[in-house]
């Protein structure tokens, strides 16, 4: 049972942003820029970390559903999926982003655990100080959306169908208020 | 020195808004939603949350600035916000901010460590949902904000004088891409 009094029918983070509209914003806004863009790291790559990182955190909610909208960029390969938030070494991904991984392990712990050796190794195979800032803040982001989410005891839906059937909406319009509302099914009704 | 090539002569979090202007736009709007509100809790115990958190994840940049702020509110009282930070069991702050201090420290561990007892213990001593909410987002925030400056390694000012300065700032005009800018200065001019 959540810790503080909001909407039952809404599950996470979701149910935290109805209960503030204000902040819900701005945590959209952020999500978007971080997750859907393609520039430098692909919109793959960068579900891939936030559910990395959110399997490190314990997350739950979080791991699950960023897990499903990377299998979604993935032509459904969530035994990928699955050994990146586990254990990306042995995962069929590039160096490049197995060194960027690894940064974003070391911002779950914390930020000082990130070393000048990980960073050159990163560099080493290709990584632009874009694609490092992203890495980095995307981690950072989680270990706040993971604390919003379990801090607060939010819903977290058993049934795992409904996680596909959500990362589809999100895959095809992304995050932001609109997606976040409560009112969101009568929008996507008046918007098709 | 900064992992990544930033501006050197903005410190910490600054010179890493600027790197990425379109995110810290919403990380400024979220800070300022957080942080500059009288609603439930004061800005000063959303300072001293904010500040104790940090001082918890070691990120002396974040600690040293949201102290000195939390002390301009405070009728510049450093030594009550330097016992805010390390142990707030033995400073003059009221029982109802201890109790949400202890959940801000849970959620800095990670979200699952809150308690419903911890809950139960600040809604006796008055604690809202909304302050508990507010409590829970300010020190997940921070547990982003502190992994982005460490994580990247931002450039941490030495000399403790330019704290209060900046500090004084922020108190006056809030937080947001004004404040954040590499322009500020010449922004600051035009609008005085």
């Amino acid at each position: 049972m959540p810790h503080i009094n909001v909407d039952e029918n809404l599950p996470g983070i979701r149910a935290l942003l109805a209960f503030s509209p204000e902040t819900a914003t701005p945590i959209g806004v952020l999500t978007n820029l971080l997750l859907r863009s393609d520039e430098g790291l692909s919109m793959a790559d960068r579900e891939l970390i936030a559910a990395h990182v959110s399997y490190l955190n314990d997350c739950f909610y979080c791991h699950q559903s960023h897990g499903e909208i990377a299998a979604c960029y993935l032509d459904g390969d969530n035994k990928l999926v699955d050994q990146v938030k586990k254990d990306y070494n042995y995962a069929d991904i590039s160096d490049k982003l197995k060194a960027l991984l690894a940064i974003a392990g070391s911002v779950q712990k914390g930020g000082k655990y990130v070393t000048p050796g990980q960073i050159e190794h990163a560099k080493n195979l290709g990584a632009t100080d874009r694609d490092i800032h992203d890495t980095v803040l995307i981690a950072a982001a989680f270990c706040m959306f993971n604390r919003y989410v379990d801090g607060l005891a939010a819903n977290t839906p058993t049934d795992l169908s409904t996680y596909p059937l959500r990362a589809k909406q999100i895959v095809e319009r992304g995050y932001g208020n609109h997606v976040f509302s409560s009112k969101q099914p009568a929008r996507e009704n008046s918007e098709k």
